[in-house]
């Protein structure tokens, strides 16, 4: 069994909605890598009650409390406060502290108040987490056998300490084993579907791994966790590869890339290992297809540029879709793709073109073509191609959605080759 | 004293660090907003003895419940089989969610199948709420004189749950006297300098009013709240619009809208009063800024459409950009983006036409021009402007950053007419 940790956040601005708590999913994510599992997590305000009796909660629950907010030098901040009233404990100002305070004033040619030096006082019963980036230091408290560690709310100042402090100093005391994950992503698949189909595969799972789905816009992730134990590293990697082996000729046409890569970075590391280009011709996305694929560090690299056609005389004027193929099937059709996609494609002189055309709603739909009806059209040297989709209501979805199925489209022609 | 709420999130990939919370964020600040108090927020992994514990810990602490996650149609999806064991109810399929599941499949050409249906099965002692966007429904429940509501972990499907039903519903039942909230929006100065220019009258505001400083990347809100109590509504109304008029006078110049209104709304609306029309050329921000203006609703009545030519060979090709100028100054440079904003509104025949050139990193940075340097232009029937930026090291944060500032400049220009 894993270390167990818990994190508190402390900070009415969190609990108000106005900052975004960020801290506890970095902390998450390092103590997750380091082998220390965060079993919950609680956001409380800066009230006295609420702090103490979270503490006390917290400390039932796991053997690390991580905690962060609350340090700064004005009265809304109870943090220390309640740690010296929970530990029934005193101040006692440490002098390494202050002196890195002052330094920090002088060298800024600010005055060091009494308020400032008041922060290298630490609980009699702890000690002192440098904090080299700003003046309040963190407090290091084991009592009963559990570590408390109180860290300020500024990312940057708790992060340093962490990494230079925290994290050394718990993997030495409490980590034996390490949880190692690795993702099969896929795209153009709801999860029921990829359920139902992978169903057998999941039953039979070793009771070491633990299977999740996580589902977001248009593409389902499948996370795969394994506990390592002692030095048991290359074993447990196997065990997992094996099993995503064993899963993978089911799902195939559907997985677009392991880990970290997004459907973006895979079109981008396909293209280039073909040495292939790509061009756009986007209507109704307006410009999000080639802001996915340009947001991918190197894309100068396989993406040459696009086309955003708004309206129908730029479909005719600069990419040649005659005026009397709108007139007769209007933008939204596969002729009109069809055409788009091969123009943008000889405009560019790449190897793939990519044009969309659809109605993003919420008005401009039609009993024939309503809200969410989209045309993607695909060309290449050997072939132009099109398909219908029809998304929903709602516009920023339908322009989500629409880019996704664009990059799926490349994604299967580039397959094929 | 207002009615009190906590929030559980439930999910092994947020405990794991694997995706950020912003849904308990999300709904923090709408709580705030109807007048409810966030006391505590949880975040829980997906393990039966977990949720039912702090199930019981959430209802001791406050009279509304709110949960998000854990509701899809897979065996690692938990919330559902906990709140019928805490509950200690069975389950009802639902014949209106059920239609809902089935009409949704089968528009998108699907098959039904039993694992999507069950997700119409709802609690017997509660009832559904309605998920447009998606299969699985909320779950109301009201026992004890509590409410708990869970909500599916899809962002967007629950944003949509949140503000059509749960909102209204528990400010209807708890929500006494009103909250009224104007937002006053500002882009182009940053949080601190916002705070320093309004102090004064920041300190002389009416007791009834609460200032809060929203900042988000690129743009400062400023929030009036007041709560109205009972009939008193328009007086409270002037109340807030009386300090708006008296702090506008020294802070216009940054405030491009209120309320609602995002910038690239309020360039929309500008551009219809005024009866012109916009067209674009964007190379570092590759289409992210046609994105931001034609995820408006209507946006074909004011951008024609655009170009992202990140190729030089585009630049010159399509836009007219001599290569000599090119190579002499480079692609980010003041002579590349003037033509870049002339040209393209010469191609689209538009009022205004603006471009941009930039080097979003992480890579292709020099001492001369280093990562986060950008050249927008700007170009109307009057005058053709550029300006220079220095934003981050981080590539989208600066393609965020550009597009913002582009906008910006538009309204600037706007305004000045």
């Amino acid at each position: 069994m894993p270390t167990k940790a818990v994190i508190i956040s402390i900070g009415d601005e969190i609990l108000y909605g106005q900052t975004l708590d960020t801290n506890a999913h970095w902390i998450s994510g390092e103590l997750n890598k380091a082998g220390i599992q965060v079993e919950k997590r609680y956001t409380i305000g800066d009230r006295r009650e609420e702090i103490l009796s979270t503490l006390k909660e917290a400390e039932e629950r796991a053997k690390i409390i991580l905690i962060t907010g609350g340090l700064g030098p004005t009265s809304d901040d109870l943090t220390k406060p309640c740690l010296l009233e929970y530990f029934d404990t005193y101040l006692v100002r440490n002098e390494s502290v202050l002196n890195h305070i002052i330094e920090l004033f002088t060298t800024r040619g600010r005055e060091v108040t009494e308020v400032n030096k008041a922060q290298a006082d630490i609980p009699a019963n702890g000690k002192a987490v440098p904090n080299i980036l700003g003046t309040a230091p963190g407090v290091w408290i084991e009592e009963n056998g559990k570590v408390f560690v109180s860290m300020p709310g500024v990312p940057y100042e708790m992060q340093q300490m962490m990494t230079d402090t925290v994290i050394p100093q718990l993997r030495e005391k409490y980590v034996k084993g390490e949880l190692l994950h690795r993702m099969i992503r896929t795209i153009g698949i709801p999860e029921s579907a990829l359920a139902n189909m992978i169903r057998e595969w999941e039953t039979n799972l070793p009771k070491a791994i633990k299977l999740a789905y996580l589902p977001t816009k248009g593409s389902v992730k499948l996370r795969l966790t394994a506990k390592r134990e002692d030095e048991d590293h290359f074993q447990t990697q196997k065990l997992i590869q094996e099993e995503i082996n064993k899963v993978l000729p089911t799902i195939e046409k559907y997985v677009y890339g392991f880990d970290d890569e997004e459907i973006e970075e895979a079109i981008g590391r396909m293209l280039l290992e073909s040495k292939m280009s790509l061009s756009t011709a986007e209507s109704c996305t307006g410009g999000y297809l080639s802001h996915k694929i340009t947001s991918v560090p190197g894309s100068s690299q396989w993406y040459e540029g696009g086309f955003i056609p708004y309206s129908n005389k730029f479909k005719n004027e600069q990419l040649r879709v005659p005026l009397e193929m709108l007139e007769e099937h209007g933008a939204v059709s596969k002729p009109v793709v069809l055409v788009l996609a091969e123009n943008v494609r000889k405009a560019f002189n790449t190897s793939i073109g990519v044009s969309i055309s659809g109605i993003a709603g919420p008005t401009g739909g039609t009993e024939e073509k309503p809200v969410g009806t989209v045309w993607i059209g695909y060309s290449d040297q050997r072939k132009t191609v099109a398909k219908k989709f029809l998304f929903t209501k709602d516009r920023l979805i339908n322009i989500h959605y629409t880019a996704m199925a664009a990059l799926d489209m490349i994604r299967i022609n580039l397959t094929k080759d």
